[in-house]
């Protein structure tokens, strides 16, 4: 019997720990459940037989220890920053790892030593990092093996609301952690367009967002990712002219958005130590340059008109206005920064309903030549969640990274070291279940240059 | 005879030591000059009898311990962040201590320390902070005494190239830490307008510079500092409905700088690995949305005017060819972020020549009501560099910082504890003795409404 340990046991972890306690029979394995809280652990496991669910503190390496190793392998769901622990016990008592988060650097110099013990530390095999990377490496292996020569590469992908859910005029709910979406592209977007490099600084991420069709679905907002440019590497692109990874959002998302971090309200950098003085309005206003002053009596609706030269019936200031901002409701924090008076704001506005479904989406785009041909190959997933607690989310990140763990304990998997799933032995098993479970990917295939003709923006 | 240890013999010490040794004879006094470099801190000396130069490590304590407890005074005119450990000798040692720097919180916490043993650890008393602090100190004083009730206090500084040395298009050039000029602005500017908070944007703060007339000199671009705010407490200005303080730059800078901000030429928050592969019309291309790239055999003035609205005879495109920012010049440093291609370009561009004259502005707008009558005070500094080594800049730090040590020296300043010169014992003599120097405020009082008409943007 392999015993598996799984450490933690919050909404992304429930599709691995119900993947591998409903497989548990037929491979002979024994699923312990670890949380800080004893209670989330049993539920997760339900009182199934093969299950157990424990409780100790993980970042005690005295507590952790015992545990890992009574295991036969180890899935830490862990938050990123802590699978370093984890990863060290691990490599110590021989024990083989898999997390859904990316590689750290420390992480990263563990692979020689992982290698040399004979062992698989399994990473990024979730949805984003995971699905991306695996389903990427399938579509560039493919294109490769009958000869075609790839010269652009964009892929994208979003956490989104489902249509069918999508009830206010951001389009958007949190499916995923609210703080990274308020401060998502701060920094620098750095990519390669047609060999030359990009740099897109904050202030014009949102403002200079491109239109993506996604077939069957239409037109969305995409931003670049702040680190498109490593991917070279790590998918085998390193002379590619052309690689961009980006962020979808719904139409219209984005250019609302860009009034947010113009006016400041997405800066994390400062306290305001009276937030609790100030209205919604109040606080926008304080944002307004003063010579807009002159507008006091107007409404704030003119006043943001004004400054972004937008008609007053612009939907960008609806969404502001759906949000509260322009209103004399009091901010219920204090000594807060702005990005935190807009995040507590958000999780009220865009709170994920009981019944509400989420929805994945992913593309990648290939540009490439095949003889003389220019070709370009579309692949996309959708995924719809079924409600606020199942979400497409958490499945995505659960399924991949149990289906993984299953192919490493059945000899499957030859790798070994510190790796992400860009071999065709681990993406290719991989993702073939994953289709069982209905998470596949369309694709199309068509002439580059009928392309801009067909999907004319 | 009292000794004097002067700590640092850089730039902005010179007037400093030349005023201490002109009056070293009168009072008795005997100046050591401590410098890492011998031969500078002799230079400064120059042999005269009253003057020793030493050298030693300032940061290292065995070595610096024995200087202090040999001196009656200690001047340190070290980077600010090593006064703590000078500061903190002088308190074991029972020595006073004067500086031209910010009071540190660390430094702040020894307030009442100093004073128990009668002691003045005096700081803040350069240009900005120091004479932006007692002239407006004198002059909101004079107006209380008078009976007026202050409603608004802008202050306004520049440090500038003189109109004579003026042979550039940004009308700038560097009399200050190049670095913080390229950084200038970063984070969030606030302050209050009408009761209100205002919080500027990194984004919007050159874009929104407003005009600032200084009479007899004309219009000069100001923005906002990042700090207005804890000058009320400083100033006795609590309850003031209005406060800014703000950088004087020559009118049309600030439009022009914020092309480079907008582009993200300032950032300072990631390296570019390949930055010496690049020219830096290349560089700037890689900062312009890649929908421009249309106009990629378009030259990159007409792309800029396209992206930011621009006609192409624009003179902020003007500022931006003479930095050489079109040009197929190579970048000559690697692995460095924007911020440091820009600071390297702008150190060669904006140099000042041996022979060029710098200028320091700083002007106080103070609006009140007395009786029933609405004033305004306006009081205007400006004064005038010899060369590139007796730069205004180093003179207005080290003068008022000289004649404040001699009054402590001389027992005219009764304050104790970790001061700075906003009373009238500290300021009033010091104010005094710099008119002597010819830096001094020329003054105008005038009706607060004719004010609009006169000096009508």
């Amino acid at each position: 019997m392999k015993k598996v340990l799984i450490i933690g046991a919050g909404r992304s972890a429930t599709s691995l720990i119900d993947y591998m306690l409903d497989q548990a029979d037929k491979h002979d394995w024994h699923i312990t459940v670890a949380d800080m809280s004893l209670e989330l652990a049993q539920e997760k496991v339900e009182g199934r037989a093969r299950g157990t669910a424990v409780s100790f503190n993980a970042l005690d390496e005295a507590e952790r220890k015992p545990h890992l190793a009574n295991a036969d392998f180890v899935v830490s769901m862990l938050p990123a920053r802590f699978h370093i622990h984890v990863a060290k016990d691990c490599l110590k008592l021989g024990k083989n790892l898999a997390t859904a988060s990316y590689v750290s650097p420390e992480l990263k110099e563990l692979d020689q030593e992982v290698k040399d013990k004979g062992l698989i530390f399994l990473n990024e095999i979730g949805l984003d990092p995971g699905i991306d990377h695996m389903s990427a490496m399938q579509f560039i292996n493919r294109i490769r093996e009958k000869g075609g020569k790839i010269h652009a590469f964009y892929s994208y992908a979003g956490g989104l609301v489902a249509p069918e859910s999508d009830n206010n005029p951001w389009h958007y709910k949190f499916s995923w952690n609210p703080r990274n979406v308020v401060l998502a592209g701060q920094g620098v977007a750095k990519y390669l367009y047609e060999g030359r490099y990009r740099h897109v600084p904050y202030n014009q991420l949102f403002s200079g967002s491109d239109l993506v069709y996604v077939p069957n679905m239409g037109w969305y907002d995409a931003y670049p990712n702040r680190t498109s440019l490593k991917y070279r590497g790590s998918y085998g692109l390193d002379d590619i002219p052309t690689i961009m990874r980006g962020t979808l959002r719904y139409k219209g998302f984005c250019k609302a958005w860009d009034l947010l971090v113009q006016l400041g309200l997405t800066d994390d950098s400062y306290k305001m130590e009276y937030s609790d003085d100030l209205t919604y309005s109040q606080w926008l206003r304080s944002h307004l340059p003063h010579n807009l002053e002159r507008f006091s009596n107007a409404n704030m609706r003119a006043q943001m008109a004004s400054l972004f030269f937008l008609n007053m019936a612009d939907d960008a200031l609806d969404k502001l206005k759906w949000l509260g901002l322009f209103s004399d409701e009091k901010i219920p924090i204090d000594n807060a920064s702005p990005a935190q008076v807009l995040q507590e704001l958000l999780e009220r506005k865009w709170n994920l309903e009981p019944d509400d479904k989420d929805m994945i989406l992913m593309q990648h785009e290939i540009e490439y030549t095949l003889g003389d041909q220019k070709k370009r190959h579309i692949s996309t997933l959708v995924n719809y969640g079924d409600n606020a607690v199942d979400t497409a989310m958490a499945r995505l990140v659960g399924l991949p990274l149990a289906i993984g763990v299953k192919h490493i304990l059945l000899g499957n998997i030859s790798s070994k070291g510190v790796v992400i799933p860009i071999k065709p032995d681990v993406y290719e098993p991989v993702m073939t279940e994953l289709a069982e479970y209905g998470v596949s990917f369309s694709e199309m295939e068509m002439d580059l240059n009928s392309f801009d003709e067909y999907f004319q923006r």
